[in-house]
């Protein structure tokens, strides 16, 4: 924990099990709304220690102080020779999400779960439900619907058992199901969750445990003290929020300014290129150094730079004998090797500054802008073929484990090179492949070499609850519409990403492999790049709205995307519904995949607007709803000022955006645009500026208010819809 | 370890490792052959401990005094907060087997590998090979083509990177592949095990391990030590090697009845009926109370006991409040209910002493003649849905914790019931689903949900390296040649068992579920049940030859259905071959499948003669043969005598079988016919007959030995094939 929050402890409780050891708990308010209890001696490697930021104390003591909805009494910690185990009382209406980034399961109460980094989900039977939590970002942290969050400080293995067994004591004789004959395995062995069993939770090989208890009115509010307790929700430059495209792993200098061209000359917007393995002179492990495909890599920066690309080089962290400082790793490294690379131990400070050292001199400090964080993740822990990455027995010489390292080792490498660039004062937007708690405030967005688009919608949704950000990107697609529908749905995230690593040509020219590798054009060409363009378009139309998603998420906590459940907690209809989310403050994406021409939309309370064609849906009604190819399948609440920029091509540093504000329905709410100078950490400093937007006896007003000297905002226009 | 083998340590050793703490290495002979590396202070519910008989040391001792192959100097023992890690050299050439009963993979090197007791084996994208290890008899212990064998002797979860990671300290930066780029996920994350790389076992949790080594010439030297170690393998009751048909779940005691008297009105040979839930009150979790279902049950035991079918009765170990002893057992239970029953502590021998009073009295006592101990292996540990079953955190009185019992559940549970049959001097042959270590002397066939027929075949191989069991058992099917084929590898098995536990009629009469429960005779009918006969009646026939090849699993410690490698350990081609495996001395089956009408056989050394229809095979080479669907797919060596029985419909007690020698080849080797009351444990105190079948002078010869005063065999005939 930090050091200086010095809240006295205000509780001793001490607990007694039949079990157990008779130990003291202690109980500690360690942040406005955050208790922590502690019981033993606790991981030494537990991951709040390692979190980037402080929190944000201030803005977490002005959210409710709504006390928790049950005595802190009624958690029973059992210490034996296994370890800790933790059981907390759960109520029959109560339902739980989260355990950070979830593939397949959404609501959690019934389930048992193992938040574990891996990466791949385990779908048992092809079944996502029945994922046991191990994912890119999984996370020992749920909340409920009740109004409260639960968080063990680890980076043990921790299994959660949410409401699926019955013990001894509670057992009642008087049941009635039991004596019908079953005929299949299927009705043998279905889970039966019972109302009044209670959460269990284990966490083997530790002598002690930190227990977080977070406050809130609801899950929403748990969720934003979550995200200002890990130093709130990052801010990234403007341009993070363009759109990246990753060329072919074999691409030269030449193509790659080709590539660059492309997008200029036909007027598709692009922000950032990614370069993928190709441009190490070594890659699986890495070299971090230019191969001769890239002759002259400064010239090429520059170039790019000079037509606002900002580029992003792909790598990850195990160190080829050929990095330059492959030597001064060596003893800061575990005693495995992961593709005959070095593993850098991030918990030891010197590790960290070898590896940061070399980047900000060698790559940052000569112009680029993000890096792509791959393979942090190691291999599937359930594959028996699966065997890269370091090993749970690993020892590092700070004295963590390797599977204490599984945990954090994404998280950390991440956090070594967000501190590269925040020295420089200079934000990044990064990839990466793999996180755990804490990291709300860290510059980086979750990707997947998993591909399912049902799932990579509903990650969005489960992302929400643990601060992370989600990357669905376009790989291959399996026809036009596939295409164009996981198009969508990335362009209806925290990044876009287009990853072309293994096309000669962009994706809607070809989305065939072989045939785009011999370019072979595609007969849908002229027409899907025309779609693609126009909805690279609509993204580049909602930055203005999106960045000022992300000022309520670093400075309130707010998720810029995130599940329904937490804009509407007293709706029981949305706490299934992992399919559509909210974007910002007034919008809900409704992604739509290719699998049948229409999809069913839940509209919560209110009225709403499909932002485009602008037709009306009430609320509290479900409808099926075909979209169209070339719209984003967007709604806005009445009610709401939903501010859209003529779309440029590229977010330059001077951007300046010209603004329509859309007004849907009467009365609508005021919506604060956010501006800065969109590269810098100065905003942390209060140098930005909010302009408030609103409706004022039927007429747009426009007022500013702060001290940031630039303006990247002109209002032109307002549009009605009534 | 028992007590009794007291034999001096010889060697003590101290390691030292950069990561490890200074620790004393202890190095002790148990037993002839079997050495005991111990450090720090092991694991309290070891297995060994509660291992059901004492080891044959005379036996081991006879075996040869092969040294190991690797200096004990170079196994490394690393000590620190996570628990152990074992690190062992392995050679180029070398391949590994074991890890009890796998599904999926056979050889294990390149492999990483978590022998689990789980109910289900996990296919990542649906590939066996994948398969990580969990399974219904897992075993932390491996075997070595150089001729030895490394086991953990551990409850705890343990996991072995067999040859597939890299340390550090052997980095040789020379390698050549690592600039090749590539562009599919399958090539980036292919597993590429290099032969200098260690086998590397991780035992998290412990503050020591006690590992055993098994020398040997081979495979099979050291296995038959390992099951000799273990008691020495289980002697069936002449009875257990016949068929066992399992009736529909809601079977009343009429229909039992008339199911008994199909089988004997039709000549289809049946030696055991099992009853499935509904003869409980209370099923799931159980009574052990006759329903009303059964409304005499001692009359209906008797008049089967008349036509001499043994009854065998499924249960779980999850005691219903409506059990007679639940209240006794109440104490003696864990902390958890598994469908709202008591877990009974089976390592507290008071919960041993309850369980097995009750069936020793009220089921035993009365004539039932064997059990089916099914759910012993808990639910899916990677399914989030999958929640029936105990979990790990469980505590139990006794000390041990649910991770621990979750090992060796199965294993406590059958030998309570094998000691209670035991002190009755009455042999039992039960089925069970979940077992571990040193299970090789429990009466007790393992047996599956899964019903992947390759699997199934592959599992008789894979089981054998570990003394286990496995009966690959006939369900449904979904065309006749399916129910033909997986019907004759249940026959080519340690108990033939036809599960229609959801059937009304037997598989045979209609194989579809709902036809069948609706009385709808299929077109295939008699013809099908003729095959049956006549394939059941092959079993019957061979039943002397497989009683005396459990006389050299008893004896010997020879698996009586084995992989092809522990018969020809130094032929390269059978090294892969895991779905052909050795029956007996000699004779070698190769189970074909639905899946095309030909399979290929490949014939190790010498030369080989269909069992039935006496075509030659040359050894060395492999054959594409069709198998006729009503003959066993089995073949004899050249130089071999195979007893065949004039098949009976049923080994009564007093069964005399009449013998056809058939003779194959030149020189035959003699062969022993093992003889004894076929019901009690009488021969262990040596009152067993070796009738010994040998060719002398061109004819055949049968010389009695032992002090058996039965006469169990007629040799009728000598059948010579050149």
């Amino acid at each position: 924990m930090k050091k200086y929050i010095i809240i006295p402890v205000f509780l001793i409780v001490q607990f007694l099990s039949a079990f157990a050891q008779e130990q003291q708990i202690k109980l500690e308010t360690i942040a406005p709304g955050v208790i922590k209890m502690t019981m033993g001696k606790p991981d030494q490697f537990s991951p709040y220690q390692f979190c980037a930021e402080q929190p944000r104390i201030e803005e977490m003591a002005g959210l409710s102080s709504k006390e928790l909805p049950f005595d802190l009494k009624s958690v029973r910690i059992i210490k034996n020779n296994r370890g800790i185990q933790v059981s907390l009382p759960l109520t029959s209406d109560e339902q739980l999400y989260g355990f950070g980034m979830q593939i397949g399961s959404f609501e959690q109460r019934g389930l048992k779960k193992k938040p574990i980094v891996n990466d791949a989900p385990v779908f048992v039977n092809n079944n996502p439900l029945a994922n046991i939590g191990y994912t890119h970002a999984p996370q020992p942290f749920y909340v409920s619907t009740r109004g409260y969050g639960v968080l063990i400080n680890t980076s043990r293995f921790v299994t959660f058992l949410c409401g699926t067994n019955e013990e001894k004591q509670d057992l009642n004789t008087g049941d009635k199901n039991q004596n019908k004959l079953k005929f299949s395995t299927d009705q043998l062995y279905q889970n039966q969750p019972q109302e009044t069993w209670n959460m269990w939770i284990d966490i083997p090989n530790t002598e002690g445990v930190e227990i977080l208890f977070f406050q809130g009115e609801d899950i929403k509010e748990c969720v934003q003290r979550y995200n200002l307790f890990s130093g709130g929700g990052a801010m990234p430059p403007l341009w993070g929020l363009g759109i990246k495209y990753r060329v072919k792993g074999d691409y030269t200098q030449d193509k790659v300014m080709k590539m660059a061209s492309y997008f200029r000359d036909n007027n598709i917007p692009c922000d950032v290129l990614g370069l993928e393995p190709g441009w190490h002179t070594k890659a699986y492990s890495c070299s971090y150094v230019w191969s001769d495909k890239f002759p002259k890599p400064q010239e090429m920066i520059d170039n790019l730079n000079k037509e606002n690309f900002r580029l992003n080089l792909w790598e990850h962290a195990y160190v080829n004998p050929a990095a330059p400082f492959f030597n001064e790793m060596k003893p800061y490294s575990g005693n495995f090797l992961v593709w005959r690379g070095l593993v850098p131990d991030f918990v030891n400070p010197k590790a960290r500054q070898i590896f940061a050292d070399y980047h900000d001199k060698e790559l940052i400090g000569k112009g680029i802008a993000s890096f792509k964080l791959d393979e942090c993740d190691a291999g599937n822990m359930m594959d028996a073929t699966s065997t890269w990455g370091f090993p749970e027995m690993s020892q590092f010489p700070s004295g963590i484990d390797g599977e204490q390292m599984r945990q954090l080792f994404g998280y950390l490498y991440t956090k070594t090179l967000f501190e590269a660039y925040k020295k420089r004062n200079q934000r990044t937007w990064m990839d990466y492949r793999a996180s755990y708690l804490f990291s709300s405030s860290l510059p980086a967005v979750i990707y997947s070499d998993n591909y399912g688009h049902n799932e990579y919608i509903s990650q969005v949704s489960t992302s929400s609850f643990g601060g992370i950000l989600w990357s669905p990107e376009l790989r291959d697609a399996a026809s036009d519409a596939d295409m164009v529908r996981r198009l969508q749905t990335a362009l209806l995230s925290s990044q876009v990403v287009i990853n072309a690593w293994y096309l000669e040509h962009v994706p809607w020219y070809q989305i065939n492999t072989e045939k785009n590798n011999k370019n072979m054009q595609s007969e849908s060409y002229p027409k899907l790049e025309n779609i693609v363009r126009q909805l690279f378009q609509q993204r580049m139309a909602l930055i203005p709205y999106l960045y000022s998603a992300f000022a309520d998420y670093h400075f309130k906590g707010i998720p810029p995307f995130r599940a329904l459940i937490m804009d509407y907690p007293n709706d029981e209809k949305v706490r299934s519904i992992s399919n559509q989310y909210m974007v910002g403050q007034n919008l809900m994406a409704t992604p739509a995949t290719a699998d049948s021409t229409t999809r069913k939309v839940y509209f919560p309370e209110g009225d709403w607007y499909d932002l485009y064609s602008e037709k009306q849906y009430q609320g509290g009604k479900s409808y099926k709803i075909e979209f169209p190819m070339d719209q984003l399948p967007l709604f806005a609440k009445a009610g709401s000022i939903i501010p859209l920029a003529e779309p440029l091509n590229y977010i330059a540093n001077d951007a300046v955006f010209n603004i329509t504000c859309k007004v849907f329905g009467n009365k609508p709410s005021s919506f604060a645009l956010w501006e800065d100078d969109g590269t810098s950490f100065d905003f942390e400093k209060g140098n930005f500026n909010q302009i408030n937007l609103s409706v004022e006896g039927g007429k747009g007003t426009v007022k500013k208010d702060g001290k940031y000297d630039g303006k990247r905002y002109v209002v032109n226009e307002w549009n009605f819809v009534k």
